[in-house]
């Protein structure tokens, strides 16, 4: 027993034994043993080399995933299929205080229709900002299905910037797909309604239900859609489905598909087929085939009336400006994906079996030479379909969606009822290969697969049911996401990924080297805007503001203690916490949390985050970091004392608790002078290293140094408060310096063995 | 151009396509290539081999993961690192329709303190039910530490099934821990304040803020926390922290740590120094040792008061009755960890270096001699530190946590300051071996690690900083789970998973063969209360009752229609739907939407859920499925149409959109005919094989079945309306015959896959 081994000793012993545990590759098991024990094949280990990962790897991709009606963005890597993030969007998630931070709320309320508060949403289709036609790596941009709204995330943090309500469109689907330069975000309507959330019944469904499409115009350095620069196309009340922009020939326009073109309002109440009979009961729906370009002009020429402040461009107008042409596609279809060129469309009929490729330069023709075969009901000109069709290839059952290849006219279908991928030429209309996935997938992605470039090498099956694939967790099963290697001839499956947290629809991929994030904020952001918060302070600068009815703190927060710790509040009053992270280290995020009460803040480094508690009640509420930050962390801690209204004001006082002597504080003061020998052991490694080939190495390196500053400082206070005999202060004021010490101890003690198995060598 | 080719033609085409692309094993790289590509040394292939799992593969243990102030519960398997699910728990999630269906609104409003809304909680320390101090695979158990609370999650469907709130304590840390055959949860209080959360200014800290722990009654057969069954102990306002069940000899006593027993109440910003160095002041804190059987005969000899509706037995008779004692520990401890035989108790004291391995035997001794060392501020007993030590043994910085090997005398203990973990021998006293992790470990888990039959094989380090680790996706980064294999003598690193929402803190994990999860719901079950629901009906019986200012709709749901479809009301009625899904088929979860409202249901196989609007607004709402559940999902709506107060009532009409004739007619019963015989030669090629000897295919095949005859009754009905020559209804009926059979088909395709990839062989 070495019940008195003092700390300094035991960091000394430690210090010399790492070496002996160095982690030798001392395997017991060979890997024909473990294939043997875990009954894998060669190819299922080719598939393990393929997308294992191992510490401290990077992916080669990034892929923003819809979480459907979980409300968020999930963000996963390939091809390790590792997921990153959850990203939070129109759900509140505490984790992130999205939803709990008065910043957040405030742009959940911009992003809520009026006088509604709406705490979901039905994410479907994430999109990449692009220029010309390939992703840009900036922005990210997300649709609700629910109720209309489209929402703007920064790919510098991974935050929501921006949701703004669509106040025309009831229900929508088809957002948010950008056009080819990011002009605009373009976002449809799904299911018929009159226009601006009006009343009319379903016998009047053919006059005064519609459809309709808004171009959402983006500000691009901005960051921010502007609402007055939008526009809506009053369409007819089919159930629009998903859209495509055009691209180079074809950029000015986009391509606009429907079903239920048959206009059946269901009723099986009454004894009525149901809907999915009636929606499916002609071979074939509508292909919108828009303008955007020219109804821009009709838009800034004014020829729009406003339903709820919004601009729309009415159906005569769209009709008679030559806005929106249709041309007859496979019945019920969902995909329309255009071809990286942008001189074909494949559109997957899911009742159909065919991939149909429509000729862009053909259907262009028709529309120049006004040569149509007809009108729909409401005046709009039907081209010929045949004649728009480059080619029509059988493919399978319940054909969905489409992705493109790198490799010149290969396309990737999604066959829903087949459970299968194909892969097509379409430019000499044959199938190449297929393969099995389970099961039933929707969307599928390749990599950058809507671009200009595509970046083929993987393939993901967006598969809605996993069925037996895993483990059992209960009724409702996780999605299952098939990582699908595609660089060569045939097809491989590769990886079964489970989504135990949402239902994604699409996905899109960006190579990872194009996304630029940053570590930490600038001091003093409030993350929901990007810009400097009012309420940030500097450390030494903290202050606690009071007025009638209303306590406002404005503090900072470091590894490991809250300033102010202490604040006191009348029963009633308002009480309001800024706070402000003010670490620069990597990953030092802080959390706040109040006991009893709806509040929890994420403090990333830089950030300032404000709650606010509008009643306080009478009573006693801890607070405390919920981000685990240092060793210290479950002392990082402070009180909010809400006295009864109308009692008196009683001062804190730590006559409570331990006092301390002399003794003590030399005790203490000794065990930090030892322990800044050893410390100074550690510094001397990795100076003699040449660490500053290694940026993780640096940031801790100035991390540590920001550490032993602090603890200079906290030792003067102790010597002050010695110097007058004040020994309780000087004591802990020591163990103060201690506290920092041992934060640098831990960074310091990290870099050491990140270089030792790095490969450091010694310099001097 | 094949573009009149027929939907039957194709089927058919198809399915003798499908043989010719079998997916055969043409692998263009060798591994030797794939490895050089991508950087993988020998040992990374080896940790591959132990972790990659191929598609339908199973993991061997299923682990259970706080997600700290996500406030939900993160399921993930072992070793694949693989996801499964995240289960709401104190944090709204509308995936799941948690706190969006009426039921799990109850629950949760039941599950908050009186008169709050409370839309987060801290999980940190999930817990199994242990029938004999092994885990049943029953129930789980987790705590909020910000609220005081517990929650029960059944292992049968993996959902909350109630929320029970601490009414004595403000803030806790040492919840959800069971004693060794489940009778109680122990829930500890962390910060000090004066319990019932009552009033007092912090300069009566030491007379009237208190610490406590509360042993939540459980009822294992009803899965319910009994509150008037349980009760409290009050305790001296230390941080008390986690808590430890003893096992066999130790069964009835519990371990509960603290720190702060110098009873620093801060004031940064009073120039004092913080809470971090005032709490870490002293070398020793102290350990509790709890007779909670003891403990409960006084509470069940009505030794107690009552606070806000809590059994609390007072300070002085917890002293008197001799229900606590103190011993010393090593300063700020964080773990207390009961080995599986109950003899010994290991403490980590992160600000020592060493591991304590408290000996209960000894312990115990001293209580039966009343052999005490003296007495704390409040007059508990202190037993002698030195002789209720087994060893001390020195470990490294920072040692937080343990968690037991099924190898005799091993355990590992996590070091949070050195970033390692160390295995070592507690009855021997030396350490084995040590590897680093990235970065700074907080719990570890070790397979059953706190049973008294741990299952050894593999650990995980709960790192709590990710800094280089993964792609950067912005300054909130993941937290890093590590596993690592510990069969062998040396523990080897095999994998990192990031984890992208929530910070978890403890982990539980246990063999995945004791679990038996279902698969769907008795038929009309709230999920919530695991009871018959009273708003189920079955199909056919569906109805919509009004009443004045009241509509009320008993629906059901099923591939791809709900019934009703078209719900009428009037402006301010409450509208309430009760939809109880009719699927029996695995993994077909239907959801609900209402747009424009915050209304998301999810809908598994044999659930009933609600969802009322309080007060509708004039207008037109689409509702839809949320859940992508077959072919004809985007067609799985209805309209709930609210007209203006005082508006009469219009009824829905078909007189919109398309006409049929009989010509529509016999080309729709056509398909159906043709279609049919190609579903015959499917059926005919499974039925031909021993798919009887594969569940999931007997599954399919009853599913199958089940459309089939879906499929009967719907043409049943359009025979009827034919012979009426009502060709409008004839059409359409006809038309929901054919999507009976997609849905035949695609279940029978998926079937035939499912049965050539899994070697099954002909029987007749």
């Amino acid at each position: 027993m070495r019940l008195e081994l003092s700390r300094t000793t035991a960091i000394a012993t430690i210090l010399a034994l790492s070496g002996a545990f160095a982690n030798s590759a001392s395997a017991a098991e060979s890997l024909q043993d473990v294939m043997k024990r875990r009954n894998l094949s060669e190819k299922d280990m080719l598939a393990a080399a393929k997308t294992y990962t191992p510490s401290g790897g990077r992916d080669e991709f990034l892929t923003f995933s819809s979480s459907g009606h979980a409300g968020s963005i999930i963000v996963y890597g390939i091809p390790s299929m590792r997921i990153y993030k959850y990203i939070a969007v129109f759900t509140p998630e505490p984790w992130q205080g999205y939803g709990f931070d008065d910043e957040s709320k405030a742009l959940l309320k911009a992003g809520s229709p009026q006088g509604q508060t709406i705490n979901w949403g039905d994410t479907h289709h994430p999109n990449l900002s692009k220029t010309n036609g390939d992703y840009d790596g900036q922005w990210l941009f997300i649709n609700d299905k629910s109720t209309p709204r489209i929402a703007v995330i920064s790919l510098k943090d991974f935050e929501t910037r921006q949701i703004v309500v669509n106040p025309v469109l009831t229900n929508e689907h088809g957002g948010a797909f950008v056009t080819n330069n990011t002009e605009y975000v373009m976002e449809a309507s799904q299911l018929p309604s009159p226009l601006g959330h009006k009343y009319a019944p379903l016998d009047k469904f053919n006059d005064e239900f519609r459809g309709g499409i808004t171009y959402w115009k983006f500000n691009k350095d901005a960051g921010k859609i502007e609402q007055e620069n939008s526009f809506t196309l009053e369409l007819p009340p089919y159930s629009q489905d998903l859209v495509s922009s055009g691209k180079g020939p074809s950029e000015d326009w986009a391509f606009l598909n429907s079903f239920c073109s048959e206009r059946y309002v269901g009723g099986i109440e009454s004894g009525k087929p149901p809907f999915e009979a009636g929606c499916s009961a002609n071979d074939t729906d509508f292909m919108h085939i828009i303008n955007w370009k020219k109804a821009e002009a009709v838009f800034k020429a004014g020829k729009f009336t406003k339903i709820n402040g919004m601009a729309v461009i009415p159906l005569k107008t769209v009709i008679d400006e030559g806005l929106v042409y249709l041309v007859p596609e496979p019945k019920s279809p969902h995909g329309v994906d255009v071809s990286p060129d942008g001189k074909f469309v494949i559109v997957g009929g899911k009742l159909d079996s065919h991939g149909s490729v429509f000729d862009f330069a053909k259907m262009k023709a028709q529309i120049d030479a006004k040569k149509f075969v007809g009108k729909d009901a409401y005046g709009f000109p039907i081209l010929d379909m045949k004649e728009s069709l480059h080619t029509q290839v059988a493919l399978g059952l319940g054909p969905l969606h489409n992705q493109y290849d790198s490799k010149p006219c290969v396309v990737y279908t999604s066959l829903y009822v087949d459970s299968q991928i194909v892969k097509w030429d379409y430019c000499q209309g044959k199938v190449l290969d297929k393969i099995a996935i389970q099961y039933n997938v929707g969307h599928l992605l390749t990599m950058g697969g809507d671009t200009m470039h595509p970046d083929g090498h993987y393939l993901v099956a967006l598969n809605k049911l996993s069925i037996d694939r895993f483990n059992p967790v209960g009724p409702l099963h996780p999605q299952n996401h098939q990582l699908i290697d595609i660089s060569g001839d045939k097809m491989e499956l590769l990886y079964d990924l489970p989504i135990g947290l949402g239902e994604p629809h699409q996905a899109v991929a960006i190579r990872a080297d194009k996304l630029k994030p940053t570590i930490r904020y600038k001091y003093g952001t409030d993350s929901r805007t990007e810009e400097e918060s009012k309420f940030a302070v500097r450390p030494g600068s903290e202050k606690i503001v009071r007025t009638p009815g209303k306590v406002e703190v404005f503090g900072t927060v470091i590894r490991s203690h809250y300033n102010p710790e202490i604040v006191e509040a009348e029963e009633g009053d308002q009480v309001t916490f800024h706070w402000t992270n003010s670490e620069r280290a990597e990953d030092e995020t802080h959390g706040f949390a109040i006991s009893q009460n709806d509040v929890n803040l994420s403090l990333e480094p830089g950030k300032t985050a404000s709650a606010t508690i509008e009643h306080a009640k009478a009573g006693v509420y801890p607070y405390y970091c919920t981000e685990f930050c240092s060793a210290l962390h479950l002392e990082m801690e402070g009180y909010l004392m809400v006295r009864p209204k109308g009692s008196a004001i009683e001062k804190a006082s730590t006559n409570v608790g331990t006092v301390y002597t002399k003794a003590d504080f030399d005790k203490q003061y000794k065990a930090c002078l030892d322990t800044q020998s050893v410390i100074d052991k550690v510094v001397a490694y990795i100076t003699s290293t040449n660490f500053k080939d290694f940026p993780t190495a640096v940031g801790q390196v100035e991390d540590a140094t920001d550490q032993l500053k602090f603890g200079t400082e906290a030792r003067a206070k102790a010597d002050d408060y010695a110097k007058k005999e004040d020994w309780q202060n000087a004591t802990l004021w020591a163990g103060q310096w201690w506290q920092y010490q041992v934060k640098a101890a831990d960074i310091g003690l990290r870099t050491k063995t990140y270089l030792e198995q790095n490969g450091a060598r010694t310099v001097k």
